[in-house]
């Protein structure tokens, strides 16, 4: 087992605030003309603490791993489709890589602990924690060492990106059942407002599900700290994915937050480090009921609205140029006064 | 004068249908899981006749020109600031340019009739209609016969585009008054539900806006045809603009559309050629509370609700990667039996 420190991420510095409010409003356009993509600006270069901020690369992290409460019935997929998806990803056919390779964004696979032998191909990132989680309705999902472990892991991972911007994505059955119980048990959110279709239940597996999460919440007391929570309901590839984001925020790169798995890993990673959330842009409002509490508990609402629940990062990713546009809005366009236009009558 | 002959917008195709969703739903992914994507993807495909349909290039044609009635204080800005905005636009320093060339979109500027003496520069595309409209507080904005050339140049546009997207975006300090009252009278939208801030007018500003308005309404019936329309109201670039989304349709390319002139400028077009909403993409919702109006008359949302007041196109601009994104989802992602991926239980 590897030494757990998680790093420091550190409040974002406000000195520079008024200059860049100052260059955004000296643009050629007319005052607050592009709505959010102002505020994404202004965020862009308070963390990267320059008035012209760069949006040169992106890089996914792809956590894949699997969920011992998959068995009981959860999810309309079956759990082998989580190491099919892994093979799907890396073979380039599913939304994520399509996505990415339009919009520039380049993706690192991440198995964290598939269900099953390890699969061999070099372009795969090994990070196992095992052969997916035990059953959380019975017992913990993973021992305390290994949360550990993941956690270190995911840190390592997210310090070693080159980008100065990383977009977290996941893939594994049943992993909106750990993420509902997490958020359940950090933030008290009640199991029936966040508990959804996931990946495709009908309304009778809708209540399957829910049944079967209340059970796995009695467990437990009604709140946990997080280290706590990750061990008791967590995935390896949440785990690490929490890591991941606390090592990109302590190296100061802004982070593109996903849909429900990777806000609800957010969500765990704000309790350990509460000042990452300003290094997060929440990329999108998924159409899994769930997530737009989760916004609203962050007083945050997501740049797209497109009914998507389909998670891998692809929220993420198509974002990802709207990110670009507000970083280049920034450092690219021309001033009134370079310009060469008026201002307001 | 040429003569006009207004082209056929064909009706889709709808024997397709059912072979493109059943293509889109074998798609490794959930049911529906990537929401609007989809409706988009099934559009693109239905225009473009196929079941792996292309999205290489996206073309804007940014049309400006001046408003007679701009000098009786219906702005926030000054007329000079169209002819500003253009050099602007051939600089390069504009959010038009710099989000084309972050997002791969190629950029045509065209003076459709801008105040003052013609712009020589090789790069603009001159198809002037007049140094501006006449006042049409007092008189028609331009005669039967402009009208009918700037359709006529508008189409021939649309059609020489060799892109199958075309975006379309203006410049025209004014054009928010031309563009509401074509909406008033041709839909009998009231004034004062869709007279807005425009570009930054203040409160009192819309009030003089919103009488002055009303003024130059009450010069006309309360319906009027849209051939009649354009001629009491129209703007250089927003009739061209009318024309150019009737060429871009009768060769059966998909249109862009941006905000609420452009989206004026469809319902125009829509007036003449009915069919021609099949082939639109709306863009994204504006901040100017008459666009949501329009959308809803048309029965549309827009992609993108991020708060945007500035034209240009920038809203379809900023859109296009995810047309790509719908569009490769369709041609490029991996289906179930493709990659090896498990259908639900």
């Amino acid at each position: 087992m590897s030494k757990l420190v998680i790093p420091a991420v550190d409040a974002l510095d406000l000195s520079l605030s008024r200059k860049i409010q100052a260059a955004i409003d000296s643009k050629t356009k007319p005052l607050e003309a592009l709505g959010e993509l102002e505020h994404l600006a202004k965020k862009i270069a308070l963390v990267q603490e320059t008035l012209k901020p760069s949006a040169e690369g992106c890089r996914l992290l792809l956590f894949a791993a699997d969920h011992g409460v998959a068995a009981a019935g959860v999810s309309a997929y079956p759990a082998e489709v989580t190491r099919q998806m892994v093979l799907n990803f890396l073979a380039g056919g599913a939304a994520a890589n399509v996505f990415s390779a339009n919009n520039n964004v380049d993706m690192t696979v991440v198995d964290a602990g598939v269900l099953g032998e390890p699969i061999i191909d070099s372009r795969l990132c090994v990070r196992r924690m095992g052969s997916g989680t035990k059953n959380f309705i019975e017992q913990p999902a993973m021992s305390n060492a290994i949360v550990k472990d993941a956690l270190h892991a995911g840190i390592l991972l997210g310090q070693e990106c080159s980008e100065s911007f990383v977009a977290f994505g996941e893939m594994g059955i049943g992993n909106t059942s750990a993420a509902a119980l997490l958020v359940n048990k950090l933030k008290g959110y009640a199991l029936k407002d966040i508990v959804g279709h996931g990946a495709g239940l009908n309304d009778s597996g809708v209540d399957r599900k829910l049944a079967l999460l209340t059970q796995a919440a009695a467990r437990t007391p009604p709140f946990l700290e997080p280290m706590a929570a990750m061990h008791e309901y967590g995935g390896f590839e949440i785990v690490m994915m929490v890591g991941a984001m606390i090592g990109s925020a302590s190296c100061k790169k802004c982070l593109l937050i996903d849909g429900y798995i990777a806000t609800a890993a957010l969500i765990v990673a704000a309790e350990l480090r509460p000042q990452i959330s300003d290094y997060c842009i929440f990329t999108h409002r998924s159409a899994e009921p769930g997530h737009a509490i989760m916004l609203d508990g962050l007083g945050e609402s997501g740049l797209l609205d497109m009914h998507l629940r389909l998670g891998e990062g692809t929220g993420a990713i198509l974002a990802w140029p709207l990110v670009q546009c507000a970083t280049r809005m920034l450092s690219d366009m021309a001033s009134f006064s370079s310009g060469g236009v008026s201002t307001k009558v």
